[in-house]
């Protein structure tokens, strides 16, 4: 078994260098079993993914892989390699500021239309023909007679690429951060095989992101079908995974993730041997309880909520620090927030303009 | 007559500096005459609107005002001292990327159940009542408990301000760019007062911009009031200005720009004498008309086509270069457009990767 | 006892606001005893030097303080507010690149010819004078009819603060760091007295920054007077402490090293109660033998190497991860020393360019 | 004749793309002749000698070339590809702040040893002596074991490559500038032959840029050799060509200045053919006598000198814009310079800091 690797463009600099994705297919041994498209580091400084990519890898070397498997670490090699000072600036496009995980294509199809006219095929035919549709669209966007923008193509590429799986998984991390899974709603029940202790589920509505992308049109062809009486299901899963911190690579703790991808991989027969999920507490929470909290006032951050931590209203969120305030009460002030929550992630940077997000919070958390 | 100053808050700095707007408001002599707003510099390299307000103040002075005045230059401070190299980084928030001019609050009002509430005022009662909403929907935002971002403080602060006047100019410019207006279609005999050849008509939507977040509201209010067939029409008009290229000032052009806004604002009655605007042809093209056009590859970029100035189909709009290829056919080549347009901006710096926006053009354009 | 702020203005931004400096001062309620000068955070991401001067000043508060002390936390108000992404872009002037921290002046005095001139005066005269000389150059540096650059100014308006002292500390972080200082090699029996486990010995050399700027004109006077067999000696004592990471604000840390530079300054008689130092071995090394490692290669890095622990020559220092190299060898590489050493610093980015400065480390260290 | 290209190697990015350069040589059909290197675009937003390169490959496959010409657009990939909002901010590395063009190696070779050693050698032999000597110099610095700078691999690679050549070109620009030519002392009868109307005039000492590192070790041999009588000359010349401003493609002003190189080539013997240089008035100033200009204070800047025009002490410079302070007397200043000069660059933003740098301006100006 080996995984072939290819070169993908996505662009050009200006000096005139290319820029590749480098992508590795491995060919399922299987027929009619599900294929997964993996990609990691579309934000730059969210290098952890590619080592879950290579953990993932090395340990599928020892299974039997039943399903097409695509695999793009480094998603984003303009973004990964745009520095400024110590730190990678990689979250948007330097020039435009445009996020670049809010690049990928609204295909804005009539799928009542699409699905009064392709109705007769029976299930495989009717996902085929819907597959290529996609495919056909991203093809179209990129082939604009007016150009794309530099994000853009690179989005739509992976997405093209990401429309041939039944499987998307997107690999990214928080600035500073516990881990934390995007889950579709309608898919609350595979939260349970990923090493991720808590899951954010999200309604089927496109904002942008890659998982959104790839599972929304096929939400919306199933209720299409639905209303007609029946019964499709949502052909396509799609998750981001959110794998800790930004600016780290852990190798042991990649390990753990590529364990857990398996898992969700073997319930789903990608491979052929059984993995089970490991054995720990899931929380959820809704998106609409996800909360940001921003900071009140300018300073000096010293962070004491502990992200994954489940911190009580009024407790300690952070201490700010004034030191153009000494003497005065404000010199150090204690922020808290008035409601119950699980601090998911907060900021890299340890001063903070006024209005800067400090925290994103889980309010009225559950157990999964 | 005497501008008052006072200095609106609008953040603070981590280090602790307060972030403040200057604002002059000149109280109007009359009474039931349109008040004003007008802001500058919301993108920190867009410079000249400040020099137009300078020209505007001076002229003002020998004017007899009848409405009320409010002036923000420097609307940005953030922006305006993010510089990046030699060149000033204002366009996006260095830390999120988010664009300065998509910050502003929908305030998302059920409009037609506000209307079906107060529908038994009489218009002047109506609008003030409608005023205050806006307001007050401002202030609840940024009273908000969880806090909300420095460029929306900014953007809502700013807001405020503009919902109390009956006329809002946004003044920006664009990259390298000749002049031109935004101005919303139901409002166009307004494009004959500025001195602006070039005049974009856009529909009633808001996206996040200060002219859109001024009068799309009140569209919304007249076009309810039509459907219960009261005569209302639009009580606030608002237009964003491009004055020409950013990164620079000029006072003798702001002079005629500042002429071109005192001539609308005597069309208005703001002041008590005749100002006639400027004798010149003016041209439109509607905002669907407008397009982007991004590089389809990367190089070295000679700007061979003058903003401002009509292009033929297929006539040279760029020189790519690459060095890179010197010996084949790629070395240098020539981009041109499949429609007749009319440049209106290009990219400011003469090096592209693929994909950046190299120019925008209005198509179909029409005499106005 | 209280300290006295001041307002100390340095600078004005683009759009017109002050810079300002908070400075609290300390009046002695000696006379003869050694004055002191801290600032911290001339490097924008180095913010815990604003906590350690909190503690320090409610410490004060419990002390009989005999010297003059003078405190300038947020030294460098236009590097903290400079973000890019999430973090601080704070080592260098975003338009010209120029480290902040090499912008003192070098007052390029003939020293000899200055001693000769004023050699009849007593120690304390002559030190009073040269003092003034001192400060008195910068007064004119500031004065340039053709202007000085942004980071001149402020850092020269420091330096002429500090030149008023006889103890002079500048507090910084590394990126990621253990606590290391910079101590002048005739001056090496002080860095028993802080709370500091590294210490880098230094030449008395000008490189341009603030320790050097503070006793490299006092050790040449020195050297000159011994010349003519007069034992000066050498009348200001400087030191860069290097506080852990940036972008960390500790408070509880903060406490350990403000009792560090207690002790340092009880031993000096700044204040009149007895501090000791903290019991700690304390390791040195000769500024030559500190050496900078840069990546061979680029990729994503996993750092093995602890800060502040002895490392073998051989031992893992980084894993080089390459994941557009899977299937060859070159996927995973692990890179290590040719010598003994202690790693003191490592990026705080986990991906880099070839060439990037990957560690710096110790070696040849000796127990001081 | 052709050109032959090559893709010489300069370093590695995080996501592991190569940086390379395009690197053309052209074999001259004489021996003796003079060899050539010329290099552009070191700034990365000073593209312009790419076009110079370009039209200079063109015009020589007109002429019979003598001597080795080398040519190396696009010399800083890294450079030219870090954008930072619409501009290129290409002056210095975005992780240090270092300059590019002051990253060349200081060989710190004991010249009169080396002299000493090898005096009993010919004029010819010495000197392809002290050529390998240097450029075994550079291999050793990019072999050091424990690593060098990105900046330094891709300079000293650079410099390697230009160490073997008699004549050695940098082409650069000014931020908004006219032409200018750096010159060292000894070589000024050189500045006749480019169409370049101001020149400096530079002494030997090394500061880190490219043609200093070319010339200063050759003009050293050859005061060393005359020290013993002996009158070897200075075997290299080295020029940098400041043309006009960076951010800008123009092919036919490049034509000119490529027309200007081919002139001193001619003068020089590298082509058969005779070339006449440009007809112009040239001027010259010493480089002591070159000041920069910092803004007094902050604010919005209209640029009212031209640059390449004499201004005459007290006229007007610039006027500075502050609107904050209108109703006072600060609100519109104009600065003006207290010498007679001629303006050769200006900053490229249109607005200020107090300290930036306004103005690059010649005093005591004569003709060359």
């Amino acid at each position: 078994m080996a995984f072939v690797k290819s070169a993908v463009p996505v662009g050009e600099l200006a000096a005139g260098q290319p820029l590749e994705l480098p992508v590795y297919r491995l060919k399922g041994q299987g027929s009619g079993h599900p294929s997964v498209y993996i990609q990691a580091n579309v934000h730059g400084a969210e290098v952890q993914g590619n080592a879950v990519i290579y953990q993932l890898m090395k340990l599928l070397e020892h299974y039997q892989v039943l399903g097409d498997i695509t695999l793009v670490p480094l998603a984003n090699p303009l973004g990964i390699n745009q520095k400024s000072g110590e730190f990678t600036l990689g979250r948007f496009d330097p020039i435009t500021g445009v996020n670049w995980n809010r690049e990928y294509l609204d295909h804005d199809l009539d799928i009542e239309a699409w699905y009064a006219e392709h109705a007769r095929l029976d299930d495989a035919a009717l996902v085929m023909a819907f597959r290529s549709t996609l495919v056909e669209s991203c093809q179209a966007r990129l082939n604009n007679s007016w150009g794309v923008t530099t994000g853009h193509r690179q989005a739509v590429t992976l997405q093209a690429m990401a429309h041939n799986a039944d499987i998307v998984l997107d690999l990214h991390t928080g600035p500073k951060s516990c881990k934390h899974l995007y889950c579709p709603e309608f898919d609350r029940a595979a939260a349970q095989y990923f090493s991720i202790p808590y899951t954010l589920l999200i309604p089927n509505s496109f904002g942008g992101a890659m998982d959104e992308a790839a599972f929304v049109p096929w939400w919306t062809l199933a209720e299409v079908a639905k209303a007609t009486g029946r019964n499709l299901g949502v052909k396509v899963a799609a998750f981001t995974l959110e794998l800790g911190s930004q600016e780290r690579i852990d190798l042991a703790d990649a390990l753990e993730d590529a364990q857990g991808i398996l898992a969700y991989l073997s319930h789903r027969g990608v491979i052929a041997e059984q993995v089970a999920p490991k054995s720990m507490k899931r929380h959820g929470c809704l998106l609409k309880h996800y909360r940001k909290f921003h900071s009140p006032k300018a300073g000096m951050v010293e962070y004491l909520a502990k992200v994954g931590e489940p911190l009580r209203a009024g407790k300690s969120l952070v201490n700010l620090l004034r030191m153009d305030r000494y003497g005065s009460g404000e010199v150090l002030s204690t922020v808290s927030l008035p409601e119950d929550c699980v601090p998911i992630l907060h900021f890299a940077s340890a001063s903070v303009h006024q209005g800067t997000e400090l925290y994103k919070v889980m309010t009225q958390v559950f157990e999964l």
